[in-house]
């Protein structure tokens, strides 16, 4: 079938470009809240279930013996942007397990921000592994993998007890079978997943309320929840998205970008997962749509409204500061009025 | 009616994401190549038709009158990184006509270029207009005010003696009526006409050869081609897609890339224009598809497919140097093996 379009960007009087997609929202006892576009399709989840993944380390009780915070529990779920607190605090987060930058697997690139990025070439520094956007993360399992007693060399590999938890961890939760045929590397060097975006939906349901997590599972995904809603800087960084978004909601909305278009959600309060895929990998487009479903389900007063609008559909300027357009979400997303 | 899928991304076994477009391919009397997908639809040309729109310069004789060299006439046309040799080659323009950083009206953004970028953040400096990826352009329209003995003050409004040049320019040699309904301001504030993909690559078939381009037209587009040919670094930079297919190919094909993937080109042996468009406006699959179409279309030697078909299906790698997935264009833009 073919997706919808769900996003515009517009010039002038005109549509520029436009972007098709699919979207799954999906409620903790599985049923279809929202279904639109190719959901049977699988989708590479990436980095939007960093939170997943970083179930096994809060729920096996790792995440307390190192005494981790609430700021390096909210980085082991962050695409940062590789600002100087991001990166000192998976420095932190090594050294808590006794180990230091030169065990991380995730490779080098410079910052994602672009001030960061700026900033770090002004002192005539070259950007390491803590820098990557996924260091959060992979410090997250080098600590698992210490606190299991495990060697954690080789933690990105798949056959590497730390991606064993992690995969049992994402199946156990989102209910999909996670199969070696089905998978791909990701920019960081761990397996990933595709699966249908309603498992996906199904995931971030059972994330946000806890429902059917058997053992300490409902507490660690609280725990997570409440640590990214405390820091929501550390999951992702200045002036980004899911920074802003959970800056303003709290926990009330907990949501997450993953590479190639794909966004994931958890609405708390109304126990509703959700998870979209841009069919052209489209962030811009993601992050509109992510703001339109947020605008659609939950109430917001007058304030909260405006500023998540303004997400939803951003003017875009040019050099000069001047409107040339705008990125505007389908009716079909933003459902009656 | 829908536009096929021409570019797919894939990870691992599986197909991450995929890019639909249209693409139109016409010869110099305006006779139909090919045709795939919706290219009735409007589509902003923006930065793919700087070298279009800096034919009035040359045609008009003041690029000669100020003494521009071919460096300075690539730049001209150029969507630039910003690197060091692209800001100071549009300084020696501006210099020519007798004016200088301040009179242009591009916008200041740091280096598109990322070494470029950094390197600037390294010496502790800022970004000038000079830096803007526009910055040639906009310095050929301050010669070219100054040239007519108009002041330039103003020249990326519609309405000054600059922008109509331009625009009458595009007209000519498009065909297409460029109205103000369907205009938008562009990234560098000048005015940019939505026209129909036919017209574009009808526009591109014609600045390849010359074929009825009144006045002196033909040799000016000669002229530009050439200069663009010998100096491709100067119409974008180290490692980017243009000048990398220019450096391999020369004069055999001219290629410019515009904003939300828009795509042209002028193979002048064949006598064809070709002109594309990614619906969603990416970049990625842009640069594929026009890889993908010089390679169906010119006879290459060996080694030369070779590099372009690693420019039409490029191998995708993730932080580590691992293999993570490609770009592959479509059989319908390959046509017959």
């Amino acid at each position: 079938m073919n997706n919808p379009f769900l996003v515009e960007v517009t010039r002038g009087n005109l549509v520029e470009s436009r972007h098709r997609g699919s979207v799954s929202v999906v409620d903790a006892e599985g049923a279809t809240v929202l279904s639109i576009g190719d959901v049977d399709r699988r989708v590479f989840p990436r980095s939007a279930v960093k939170a997943l993944q970083a179930m096994p380390l809060v729920e096996s009780g790792i995440a307390d013996k190192y005494g981790l915070t609430d700021e390096e529990i909210a980085l082991a779920c962050a695409s940062h942007s590789g600002e100087p607190d991001h990166a000192a605090t998976a420095k932190a987060m090594l050294a808590k397990a006794g180990q230091d930058v030169g065990c991380l697997e995730c490779g080098v690139h410079w910052p994602m921000g672009e001030a960061a990025n700026r900033a770090l070439a002004a002192t005539g520094g070259n950007p390491s592994a803590l820098h990557n956007n996924c260091s959060g993360k992979h410090a997250g399992f080098v600590c698992l993998a210490c606190g299991q007693g495990q060697n954690p060399k080789g933690y990105v590999l798949a056959d590497h007890p730390v991606q064993r938890s992690v995969r049992e961890a994402l199946e156990e939760i989102t209910g999909a079978c996670h199969t070696v045929e089905k998978s791909g590397i990701d920019g960081c060097s761990i397996p990933t997943y595709a699966i249908p975006l309603p498992s996906l939906a199904f995931g971030f349901a059972r994330f946000g309320t806890g429902s059917g997590l058997p053992g300490d599972g409902k507490a660690a995904a609280a725990r997570i929840r409440r640590a990214v809603a405390r820091y929501p800087f550390m999951v992702a960084g200045t002036g980004r998205f899911d920074t802003k978004l959970m800056a303003l909601l709290g926990e009330r909305a907990f949501v997450k970008v993953g590479a190639e278009g794909v966004y994931c959600a958890s609405l708390p309060e109304l126990g509703y997962g959700v998870a979209l895929k841009i069919e052209d990998g489209n962030g811009r487009a993601a992050e509109a749509m992510m703001a339109g479903l947020v605008l659609r389900f939950l109430s917001l007063d007058i304030e909260e409204r405006r500023a998540v609008e303004a997400l939803a559909q951003p003017v875009l300027k040019n050099w000069n500061g001047i409107e040339v357009g705008q990125i505007r979400v389908s009716s079909e997303i933003k459902g009656a009025a």
